[in-house]
């Protein structure tokens, strides 16, 4: 593999990993996105390819000038359109595109590609990415570190009036913006909360806190989207409705879910801390002993553990690794990352083998 | 609980457990033993308490003679005759009673002690156990370290010798000495081994291995006799029957055994070494990491832990512990032996909480 694109964007860890975030010891980030579709084109299922170019060509335009004419720090993109099998999973764990945009992608591998039917635009620091051509013409989403959907929204409504200012959206007065999936006609808004909520899950109670965000509405799922497994603790938390709902009470909803959330989880810690410290000091020290010393780590195990190992750095049980660190291995352990920032393919055994040599140096090499 | 024999016996290792024994990366101790009976006094199971009481005497007062009359130091010994349910775990678990003795120890327990019925006599060093009225009026061993028959049968023979001497034991021309149970008549002795076999356990040549032993008549067996797991890559072997053999022909059966396993659990261990080289220090690693960090430890996975460490150390992988502290932990972690060493009853979370600090501190202040 020769150095690239992807390889700049492995070494560097995604904005909204930072652990300055607010709220940040229980969410690890909020995400907004906005479907979005030009008016007179078919959407891409039942686009033709030379369509699916035209609208490509018209949003990048878009881009292209928005880029030139304002200074704006959110326009600055990189563009993406084209990628290996490799290359998407390292996107996909990034959550700078989807799985559905990663299949649209592999069916075309080894394909004609003179017509740029589809790609990417993402900032520099991962915040901001823009698919065009998923399920519907332009998907794009901001992440944010930790609670914060004010700032979410307001960098999410920029982009949306920059965009709206050069291309015209389908839209109907009754409807609101149409999209392919009646699920996102309306304001087209989506937004998650991505929870790390170990003290739930120890204490038992969340089942009972998952079933009632189901019965209001809104979905929960693992670390990669619907059916996805919840690992290391981790939830991801969004709304199922955005027809009938104003954005502002779209967004609203999921910020009183989420400080519910945040109480609830707050109070399992508390919980944890008072009646069952020594187990959970017997999993912390276990799990940063194990990520110090294993020879062969496979990233669900490690990712466990530096779910385990975070829970310490926020009960404060260990102090000799920054929850920062913690986030950047969480990324960099993820089979795709793994070989993007080492450049090179890597069959299961070697990954294992050189994830938790990254791990052991990285944390060594970090302790406070 | 006051301060007795037990917690004495309780803060020093078996002779049998230092390091520097023969072949004691693969064989952890070599075990004789003799059953044998007064004539013309009935087998403990059909003898009245009266019966008992004379036999108990006679072969106490056989004792106590022969220590005033012979300066030989195995001799020496500690006479044991009540013990709590506790402090019979604790000999169970150092080997000095079996499971057999304990039961008819259980079942006298809050009984009538006008009488002593029943008894051990051990040495300092827990080399030398003695027990009387078990299966057999006298049942006698001799523990040596490591592959080491040859001094463990002149010590056995010493003794038997000595005993013989002044107490007249059941024996018949035909059959040999008289037991309670056929598979003891004969020579009634019977020879074992504890050996350690993380290698072929590793590479899964342990049943082919354990397999054959079989065939050859021999018993294998896990940490504490019949019926037992074999934990922490632990077994047990010995030859099960003495009648129509010598004890020469016993021992060398046993010594032939032995070379064998010897030889092929060093194959697996080399094969370990050259194939599986990151597998094993994986493995080592994370046990020596979760020994040292650990909060809650139960016996069987501090056992585990400690085994593997263990193969560790021969394996030259880790090189900052002994052997010798190892064998110390693997004796002092046991329920029993952990309670008796603290001189305090512990339910299984206190004794977790309890092996766990003792096990990190036992490590941490012996690092080489």
């Amino acid at each position: 593999m020769k150095t690239d694109i992807f390889t700049m964007i492995s070494k560097t860890i995604p904005n909204w990993l930072h652990a300055d975030a607010p709220a940040s010891d229980i969410i690890i980030s909020s995400r907004l996105r906005y479907a979005r579709n030009i008016a007179g084109y078919r959407f891409p299922a039942w686009a033709s390819d030379e369509e699916l170019s035209e609208v490509f060509e018209m949003i990048q335009l878009a881009l292209e000038y928005i880029q030139q004419s304002t200074t704006t720090e959110i326009v600055k993109l990189i563009k993406i359109t084209d990628f290996t099998e490799l290359q998407g999973e390292f996107l996909l764990e990034r959550h700078l595109i989807s799985p559905d945009f990663f299949k649209i992608f592999k069916s075309r591998i080894g394909k004609d590609k003179h017509l740029t039917t589809s790609g990417i635009f993402i900032s520099n620091d991962e915040t901001i990415s823009i698919m065009v051509n998923e399920e519907d013409h332009l998907r794009f989403q901001v992440i944010c570190g930790g609670f914060d959907f004010d700032s979410g929204f307001s960098k999410l409504n920029l982009l949306d009036d920059i965009l709206d200012s050069t291309l015209r959206f389908a839209f109907s007065p009754q409807y609101g913006y149409l999209t392919a999936c009646p699920t996102n006609v309306g304001t087209g808004l989506r937004v998650s909360i991505m929870a790390h909520l170990p003290g739930l899950v120890l204490t038992k109670e969340i089942n009972q806190v998952l079933n009632s965000i189901w019965q209001l509405n809104y979905l929960t799922r693992g670390l990669y989207g619907e059916g996805t497994d919840t690992k290391g603790y981790f939830f991801q938390i969004s709304n199922s409705i955005t027809l009938g709902q104003s954005e502002q009470e779209i967004i609203q909803g999921m910020k009183n879910i989420t400080t519910q959330l945040i109480n609830h989880e707050q109070r399992s810690r508390d919980f944890l801390l008072k009646n069952m410290k020594t187990e959970i000091e017997d999993k912390v020290y276990r799990a940063y002993a194990i990520l110090n010393s294993a020879r062969l780590l496979n990233s669900d195990e490690a990712l466990n553990l530096l779910a385990t190992v975070r829970l310490g750095i926020v009960l404060q049980i260990i102090s000799n690794v920054s929850l920062e660190t913690i986030n950047k291995v969480m990324i960099l352990l993820k089979p795709a990352n793994l070989q993007v920032f080492y450049n090179q393919v890597m069959n299961p055994y070697e990954r294992d083998e050189k994830r938790a040599a990254l791990i052991r140096t990285i944390l060594q090499t970090s302790e406070n």
